[in-house]
């Protein structure tokens, strides 16, 4: 096991009827800026409860946030943060309102020339404005973690923020909010929770035998809920153990102490930033190359998946590790997502080139667990996705 | 799977030389009192190596904290604290040193006539004088929750007390360090850690199955590390897999969402009291009887537990559950714990009585995740386990 160090200093707040506690949460003083998306909030009956709870408090609102948040959106909210001299932020929706308000919660405080600096500078925010968030699609972790992906569609980019003054004071988790969700958007939650275990595991052995188990208990989880989640969202078992396992895929814990990959979602955001593909999918088009690509060096952790989410107890190792990726693959189709760049795109030809290119130009060099995936081994992973 | 909050913000610091980063940990301006019990890590190295990370802080030390930690000897340190104008604690050792600690955090800000009625009042602690930690004996979880048990020999109590101003700033966890530990003591880590995670798991099905699998989890791992932990201290693979094991079989996590008993712990705690057992050997008295008094109750779990802890695959729900209380207390006797109370003394007789007629004074009149264990059953239970 590596030495880690490890500090979640995150609330959260589980369970039905959980929304009305929104009060008690944020400060009576605060000047409070909602933030949310596309507006479906206002369908399935969540912006009326967040309204109806914070009745008392002095509350303005910004709507409109796309999936990928896109960075002059937010410059737009960055202005009325400011005009309006706004103290706290509340993210009402999923990964991409959360990231967004992580975003504004930095820029607010920063005082560097632009907020675009946090994204090419990898500048770590130590000290953000506070922010709580209200969670209406259980997928990308960020109600629990102190990290973001931000988006700007002018130079098709997608970047990569953090540091320890991003986590959400609280995090609200009511898992009845799954029942307004359309399948399309479940499936890709299930399929970015269980990729987000695989790159925290698919690595070597290191002897991290309690995290490895953790790891495997999400996953086990996902795979036993996933179908009764599609087949029935108001199944309140199913959807809560659906969404805690999101949440305790990646709030840092089972990433403690052990090496972790990351490759996946590199290239995934690549496909996302070039063709508009629903994050969750470029990662599950991604992720059955990535294993076969570098199989030699990760076949024992994917005997060990095999033996234990899989139960594929027969065969070689070589044997095992190779089903699993297929089982892998497998689970993805049936939960409906589709595992070729070519089923989503004809426009594929040349991807791997233009990515292979981006990534020189950024100076990643060497990404995955032994820094050792070269742009030119990139280009062949995407080639084997096409 | 019922609602639940969750919020620990202690910080881990995890791994090898790790002591050294206590300088960085506590405020430069603080004055410091290091607590300690009797004198062990002067002989382990221990103590040198925390003097040493801070040699340029204003520090000064009390040791003697016995193990069960004693009253008495707590309010000779909280005397210092007052006088010395102490604005920082520091526990280096076990869970005892720890508690000891966390009831002067209490006690120093506390307000009320006596300290004693923060025990005996049930009173919360909103707000604690700050604290870290620097963990010498993986065991009890304290580390990294916010809850202890303090000891009054001149009433022959152990009460509890806790509350969300308790939870260490910081715990470095140096797996190393049980190398000095003696075998008894390691033994008896292994036994509180496993125990903890029973008294959150073996209830009944509420449809946690992701705390079902964490609980599961971390009773594999100790499993399968106990017997390398005890053999050879000095394998880092088995000691850190065994500490982290124990900080998270108590630090709050698989309780979130579930039922609890702690019934165990209740009687065991009264043996200490009456006999000054070990209190993790209290545990492994109680645990086989406790579970086979409540047999019908807690069977389906019981028989989950024989199946994925314990690979027990044959025969009915009440073979597989009847069975793997056997293993749990063979689990135990392999460690070297005894399982009897006459293995501990011989006045044993009355002592059901006794712990009956203190929890009817107490009011203690349902213990158990179904709050139905009343004194007579409790009087039944540690009879079975004479």
């Amino acid at each position: 096991m590596n030495n880690f160090e490890f500090k979640n200093p995150t609330k959260i707040i589980f369970g039905k009827h959980t929304i009305e506690k929104l009060e008690r949460e944020i400060p009576k003083d605060a000047k409070v800026l909602m933030l949310y998306g596309g507006g479906s909030i206002k369908k399935n009956g969540i912006y009326n409860q967040v309204k109806t709870a914070l009745s008392k408090h002095d509350l303005i609102e910004f709507g409109g946030i796309p999936a990928n948040p896109e960075y002059a959106v937010l410059m737009d909210a960055l202005k009325i943060i400011k005009e309006q001299n706004i103290t706290y932020l509340l993210a009402v929706g999923g990964g991409s309102v959360i990231d967004g308000t992580k975003f504004l919660s930095s820029a607010a405080l920063f005082e560097g020339d632009t907020p675009w600096d946090i994204l090419t500078k990898n500048i770590r925010t130590e000290k953000g404005m506070p922010f709580g968030t209200v969670l209406t699609l259980p997928a990308t972790g960020s109600e629990m973690n102190s990290g973001a992906v931000i988006t700007r569609e002018e130079t098709k980019e997608k970047l990569a923020m953090g540091g320890p003054g991003l986590f959400p004071e609280f995090s609200i988790l009511d898992p009845q909010v799954i029942t307004s969700i359309p399948e399309r958007q479940l499936a890709n939650g299930i399929t970015d929770a269980f990729t987000h275990v695989l790159e925290q595991y698919m690595t070597y052995p290191i002897g991290a035998q309690l995290q490895d188990r953790f790891a495997e208990s999400i996953m086990q989880t996902l795979i036993e809920v996933a179908p009764k989640v599609l087949q029935d969202p108001t199944d309140y078992q199913a959807a809560s153990n659906f969404m805690w396992s999101c949440t305790m895929a990646l709030n840092g814990l089972i990433q403690k102490g052990v090496p972790t990959d990351w490759a996946v979602h590199a290239m995934g955001h690549e496909l996302t930033a070039l063709f508009g593909i629903d994050h969750a999918r470029t990662l599950a088009v991604i992720a059955p190359s990535h294993y076969k690509y570098n199989f030699e060096a990760k076949k024992e952790k994917l005997a060990q998946y095999a033996e234990r989410v899989w139960n594929i107890t027969e065969g070689s190792t070589n044997d095992k590790a190779y089903a699993a990726i297929e089982k892998t693959e497998a689970f993805f189709n049936q939960l409906g997502i589709d595992t070729k760049l070519s089923d989503y795109t004809n426009a594929y030809q040349g991807t791997a080139e233009i990515i292979s290119k981006r990534f020189t130009e950024r100076g990643w060099t060497g990404l995955g667990e032994h820094q050792s995936l070269s742009p030119d081994k990139v280009e062949k992973i995407v080639k084997m996705a096409y």
